[in-house]
């Protein structure tokens, strides 16, 4: 089928390409023209602006806009200008579901259908395909079927869930209509926020192997600094990347993400360079309010949130004021950076 | 080469079958004589007690454990009676690592070696083998080399790490030498904790799909009971055991264990009858107290842990504390069991 | 001075009889006529709706609502078609500091000004005055200022923080202008967002010393179950009422909320007739969301609130997956409720 | 009556002043002649060493240890070794109680009693009393009791707890005989894991408030960077000393860790010169151990102990670690530090 394609970067482009090799006819546009034209050589069909793109479908027409969720808002709004009722709008982006809401009512006064596609994949996408959560009307998602059907990464070589049988349904196939507009992208931002929380196990978990020699590095200490409780436990040297890689052979916890995790770990043994100032995106912080919203415990998937927080210091003025606690009650000073740890040094103090 | 097997429960039968399709004698012994017949039947060479298993071994031996972790103890010391300097003593089971490390001291006074040989894999490991992670002298690694790489999975159709090219090295194979007695084990406990951090992370972000329709449910309320703060969010029905299954293609987070979740809401979509009491085997435990012990933040795995306790009820007296103290403060009382939520029922006391 | 009370629940009651006590006159308010009546008695004047209420007010008014934050934003409006510009509406309840940004900026068209004044104090505030946190423009602000000192539980004789002298300042007093309008109520959702992670901490430690004896029950296990790892150190009884007494003494955690802990325990020394089932009021779902949003980690905070969420049994569905995974992986069946303890409890599976 | 006290220290000496004032006779030792020549001038008997306090002591003897609690096991011994059956020890220091039930079985053999008492109240102590949770057999505590009694703050000016009349018990004038050996320490432990988690709940709270302006700051951000959510609704610029302080006065909250938080702010608004590097002396850590071993969840507690680790760089490796992934699946690059924050920058990439 055509499929109008608005946003050229990384996975807008790829999604492109991987559509154009299933015989699906794109028209593209960027902001850029050299993204543009870059396509247009591989077969897409370019297009100057919206308007020109709506000339080069035929309607009912079908826009997927693979942009920076900042601008979503403002370009759902230009091109639903240079469409027609009953055209579809697909944001393929990370937006809020809570705007695809209000996005989706709002053209639904003008008889345009809006359709979220929630899309993991990262940099692989290209060859394995993005899965895909989709919100919005039934009509529309069974139009737009065939192009979702191109995206995601098929049944491929997993293996099939047992109790399953005869086709494949959509969901086998990596592409799923979750419900009305919205719904898309809140099952994407559910699937992040379980991905921050699958993230964090691993790197906590590797961050104990790593420290498993603590008692070796505990006997340097200066005779002030009392031992470790058992030291003796806490004498080995464990090579965190070779583990990472072990891991993923035959383990419970075999998962790509651990995959990642070893590919990073034999590319960089030491992780040098890295400040581990940790970003977040925004659907981690999303699926904790809507945990809090819903009344769902989720202290794993806030954890994790909290804990990029921290690595970027949005814990400092709390940690200044724990220490300032300390020196009121105790008067303990705070040892200077990089010194050693003070767990086991025990003044009679009392707290 | 020749090993001697204790223990022919699922795993332990399982592993010797493993063993002698690969070509390798299995000596075998369990408590339960048909255990014995069963394997014998299959090929193995039975024995009557470990005096018996030792005579049917060529020195230097190698005797693997695969009992229940609270008799490991006493079958040790057991074994090692019938044994001799220079043979070997591999415990598979789920023991902890500091009874590993006593255990090693212990049994090189009598010149025994001790290997722990940590194993993930469940069930499914006659077909896919086992994720294999070893503590012990070198010596003794290397003399039963064969026998892990027997048990491993092997390299598969699992694919590569991006920058490791010529033979397969033991990490790729599925096993791995990680240290001295007691840091197979270690290592073991980490990936466990890990594992109940991403079980978590998963059971939490379908909790919440799960109660993606807080909204609806809302509306029911009684009009005592104020509503969700933006109920219009809270609208989708999201199918859980489809999203699973969508999840397993192409997402960030598809692994091992989503692929049983997959599995277990296709075999029973609902759950019924599932009570929710999360048992743990110990060593999510182990690996928070080695968090702290070390003094690596573990908030992740931790809250994982915690989970499963107060799944269990064991969060109750801590429940009741804070119901009294709302009492005292705010004569507020306990909503009776099975009422709604109480959250937007917002009373003019102060709190 | 004059101020208009409407809604004469407990709180709004006690606040009018405070003010009385202190010279102030209130006309008052209330949909149920004999909680205006019993008050009028008391010397207040009583009023049969806004209009009445402001026609007995002196220009430019203050009125104070003390009611269900569920209808506050109703009232509002109401009470506003009843005043002019100049007069002053003052929301002395629970309300999401975001309605007061909102209805603040809606009020300020008509030139009324709103101020919210976040109140913490419960059942006790009578006797003992409640502490106010106040947001709204400063000339409100200064006008409204003697009602809210006789409000405030005043300097009484707690003892002076180290380094303040001379007079008084509000903040000392009980009262404070935290900024423009929805500050107030910003500042009281971050007191109980605080007031849920110490309610946490005391419930939690106490729930430790209560388990205390683990290592006795421990004995009493059936032989299937393997024991704690040091039963030898869980030997204690430990009589939690009479520890809640002893730390209100001289203790680093004597707080008030400690009083109302030992009150508790004096009154029900085994908390008979509590189900656990802990309700929150909104406050503490906005402070973890408002962490969220400005980045700042909260874990402690937000596990609070997870703890109470999970006390209702909103953990269900979560635990009902897990217990799934766990019969995927390895086939371990739930215990039935009421069983023993698990941990201990480590068969030779492998997870 | 008579005590030996070991280590004069401050808290050793404040004890020895308090008792003295109140008629005790004090023989006094410390390896620091100054300190034992101090206490002399205020009256305390001096001894040279354990022999001679042993000698100037008439039997029964009760002898308190107030040091480092490193030092504690082999003062214990040397103690143990000039005192006679009948006689007691008492460990005043902060040992882990899991020593105490050691060394009271090892005295018991001797025939000396082995008395833990856990003491809270800081550099106030002299003034204010201390806090003592005592374990140890019965005839022991009863000997000691007027020494206790002498030490603890006595029932002062708190409100009794409702229900509670007559005579004070000894929980009411601050002390508490809480179990055998061992148990004293153990409410100890408790007490401070609590502490933790009480003084976490503020310092988070404060930080959420000290970032209430983080819509005002957002923007000012660099146009690549997306807004807030909802930008108007952070505006606020809190006086957080002058909250701490309002606090105080009749609030839910108040409590002597609010009040030395309101003074550390009086005394540094800024908190100028701390690095926020929050040390912890070990009974957070057997705290969250304990939980762990009795399954009880104590995610409050434990995230408090976390922070503290992760203040300190502990959490380094792991937040590397999650650095590394991101780079893996999305090409998602480590903003510099001092950056803003990227909350709000989504680009078009999935994760």
């Amino acid at each position: 089928m055509q499929l109008g394609m608005v946003g050229l970067g990384r996975m807008g482009a790829n999604i492109v390409r991987r559509l154009m090799r299933d015989g699906h006819e794109c028209v593209v546009y960027d902001v850029n023209p050299d993204a543009v034209s870059t396509l247009a050589d591989e077969g897409a069909v370019a297009s100057t602006d919206f308007a020109d793109m709506a000339a080069k479908l035929e309607a009912p027409r079908a826009v997927w806009l693979m942009i920076p969720a900042g601008l979503t808002g403002a370009v759902v709004d230009e091109v639903a200008e240079a469409l027609e009722p009953g055209d579809i709008i697909i944001d393929g982006g990370n937006s809020n579901y809570k705007d695809d809401v209000r996005r989706a009512a709002k053209l639904k006064d003008r008889g345009i259908h809006y359709v979220d596609a929630g899309t993991s994949g990262g940099v692989f996408g290209l060859e394995r395909g993005y899965c895909l959560m989709v919100g919005g009307p039934d009509e529309a998602f069974a139009r737009i079927e065939p192009v979702l059907r191109t995206i995601a990464p098929g049944a491929g070589d997993i293996d099939r869930t047992p109790g399953r049988s005869g086709d494949h349904a959509p969901e086998e196939l990596g592409y799923l209509h979750c419900g009305p507009s919205g719904s898309g992208h809140f099952v994407k931002m559910v699937h992040n926020g379980i991905e921050y929380g699958i993230m964090a196990a691993l790197a906590e978990g590797l961050n104990i192997l790593a420290n498993a020699d603590a008692g070796v590095r505990e006997a340097e200490h200066s005779a002030e600094i009392a031992p470790l409780e058992e030291p003796e436990f806490y004498q080995f040297d464990i090579d965190t990347p070779k583990v990472a890689e072990l891991w993923r052979r035959g383990s419970v916890i075999s998962s790509w993400l651990l995959d990642l995790t070893a590919a990073a770990l034999e590319e960089n043994h030491t992780l040098d360079g890295l400040a581990g100032r940790v970003s977040d995106s925004g659907e981690g912080r999303w699926t904790v309010k809507a945990a809090v919203d819903v009344g769902v415990p989720a202290p794993v998937l806030a954890s994790a949130l909290f804990e990029r927080f921290a690595s970027r210091g949005e814990d400092h003025y709390a940690n200044q004021l724990l220490s300032a606690m300390r020196l009121q009650f105790g008067g303990h000073k705070e040892l200077p950076a990089g010194d050693v740890l003070e767990a086991g040094s025990r003044k009679a103090d009392s707290e």
